[in-house]
């Protein structure tokens, strides 16, 4: 598989050798060094994909969390190599495989998702990634249990609280969960239900990110700005 | 080596069995069940501590990176499992610890660090986190050049702008670059100087984290808030 | 009455014209051109006060609105010269006063205080601003009626729900309603309480205020910021 | 004049009687309790419009303060009844209208602009607002000299540094000055010629409003959020 970019930056994931684009047909055999030129003339990059660029391209059933949304996820449960992660639920794959990516090869995702159809997506999704070793979708609605001791659980859930207890009796002591969610209500309910469960460190934050445009005639941040994605509850058991 | 939480969530790391504290002497070897108590009466928690403790918790040599950024540091760039990492300055070794918990143990993070002190800190802040196979510090100034091929550059450097070129030549293609620092005129010329490089994608983005307090009276934001740390500068090499 | 600014920006009002300060006594009636100094020789700026002095010095019986909302209510309502205002409560009549410094001289501000003590600190600073003319304390509890048909009103209240049917019946058409609430549940409350009784263009916004730092090295925001104080809600009667 | 708002919330501004629109032509003689129907059967409302109605729906050469911005000049400057207040640039005479309204009857804006075409606007829409007694369009270049003594000075202007000087000689004691410019690199330059001129308290800001969503199913912020309009510079004369 490729990573096919053209000009305005547009990308696209290639699993053949002819990808038929908008700005005409590009033979892969026919790439030098990491360019390739469509029959109409436009220059493509070729790059070998990196789990990142699966993860922005690959099919979504729904929408994925944003990167600044997984990079506190990560930062704050601390996920790393080796580590067993509890994800829910799996929607198109996504959360799973970019901790997948981080927890491998010694470490394992397992992602419960009730919804036969997200599954499949979910999975192939994951095969794309070249993670199914480490990547496991579980077809289970993770209110009926947990199966794993996990370091990390990661809940992007409606109503995350009603696993909150179980959340807490199957993780490692010090390890740590992350709940995801769109609005106050469902934050503070969540926020209630950890610490009503025995974690401790329990705290609720929103990322905000801001771009700085820089430009010849000055520097300023842009004018339009993504406002809300979602409030994370953290919290640890000890 | 443990993590001990006294009852106000204070952590402090332990290498030897008899600790003390501001709350009494803690005999670490009459823990049960993860608790123990001083002699004076108080329960602490024991933990194993995870790399995210040792990261937060380890002797400092200037500030360390917040989770906001290095969340975000992680999740632009896609670093996991496998990659091979530049960093520098090495500082305390914060950075290139968490890392290189990403990308171990098949990937590798060349810490490179010029002053002597710092080097040897972050040396034995790798050591401490059981890094030292997988994190390497170098003690040359980034400066003079680059000796890796790496996936992924990450600069906290007072003035990155002068690596923006070296850095665009080793980078594999498709790698990443992320540029740390708290000035804007720092991140303008940063971010010229990585268009300039060749970088594609250059992104300058800063990142706000807002606590939600969720009290039995009501919800909202904290009133304090961490106002800024840093300006991130994202590139990628096609 | 003075305005007193010492070296270090420190500000008082002060009635007479012998001042003790921690830099020494000041005696007003050696001011030349705005300067005074002490008998310890410390030198002081001697200003007719404004309004928004007194706002900020005079004394207080809890917090004052914070000028980034104080604006927000302004600029959202529209309130102006001629305007009839009813403001509730009054607590130390901070709100009061702006507002009747930009009515007056043809309109008033009417401010509602139940609590006896706070309606007397709120006179007494309300005549310091010497704009007793302009705004009226009632000393009344605004959810059992308003008694004007005022241009707008600005509710600073636990409970400002309770007050929107009748703050609806009484406002003027075209005039507007701005709510003061820290919490997330009450601003929603008075959000829902405003559409039912018939407010247009509800909306609930809240203002972040970050500050720029201009040094020598370079330009950045502030390390800290406010996080939060409040939401308001506006809504307006066609 | 009338405005006339549509079920859509959408408003305009109506001189005469018969007004065309897109829901059908509407004859404001007919208007009953503040409502009229098109010959389509679309009602509207009727309303006296405000002074911020004025300033919303007047035409416009370039855009407009937004009212956050506006607030926050406003409430810092403590602009009020009975102010001089010079204004520049003119543009189409918004924030002009806004400070004639806070100021009248006993204050007076001086708004100056070089460009006849925009001091043209400018009048018409201050005499659209009713404000042509309080409003001055002064069509000179303010860089050749203020010629007033005011209380507030208020800049929109892409070099204000060069006005920082004057500026300082003409404000009143005790009086303040705002500075409105969208690049960072403005606001510093900006920041550092008001502190050169003598200014005191030279403090800049940036305004953030975030909306509210209160829906059934929730409460959260809005996902799309203005990013930035501009940096504001405050500074006060001892």
């Amino acid at each position: 598989m490729k990573l096919l970019i053209d000009r305005r930056g547009n990308k696209r994931l290639c699993g053949g050798d002819i990808v038929h684009t908008d700005l005409g047909v590009v033979d892969l055999t026919t790439t030098v060094n990491g360019r390739v030129k469509s029959h109409l003339g436009h220059e493509f990059c070729v790059l070998e994909p990196r789990v990142l660029d699966i993860y922005e391209k690959m099919p979504r059933a729904g929408s994925l969390i944003l990167k600044k949304d997984l990079g506190a996820i990560i930062a704050n449960t601390g996920v790393g190599t080796g580590d067993i992660v509890v994800d829910a639920g799996a929607g198109s794959g996504g959360t799973a495989i970019i901790l997948g990516w981080l927890v491998m090869p010694t470490g394992k995702v397992y992602t419960y998702e009730k919804r036969e159809k997200h599954a499949e997506i979910a999975r192939k999704n994951i095969a794309l990634a070249g993670l199914s070793d480490y990547v496991e979708v579980k077809l289970q609605d993770i209110e009926e249990g947990i199966e794993e001791n996990p370091d990390v659980i990661t809940l992007d859930l409606p109503e995350p609280w009603k696993v909150a207890q179980n959340a807490h009796e199957v993780l490692k002591r010090g390890g740590s969960i992350a709940v995801y969610n769109p609005y106050v209500e469902q934050a503070r309910k969540g926020h209630l239900a950890l610490r009503e469960a025995g974690f401790r460190e329990v705290r609720t934050i929103e990322i905000l990110e801001r771009e700085i445009e820089v430009k010849a005639v000055g520097t300023r941040p842009k004018t339009r700005m993504l406002g809300h994605t979602a409030y994370i509850t953290f919290g640890r058991k000890y």
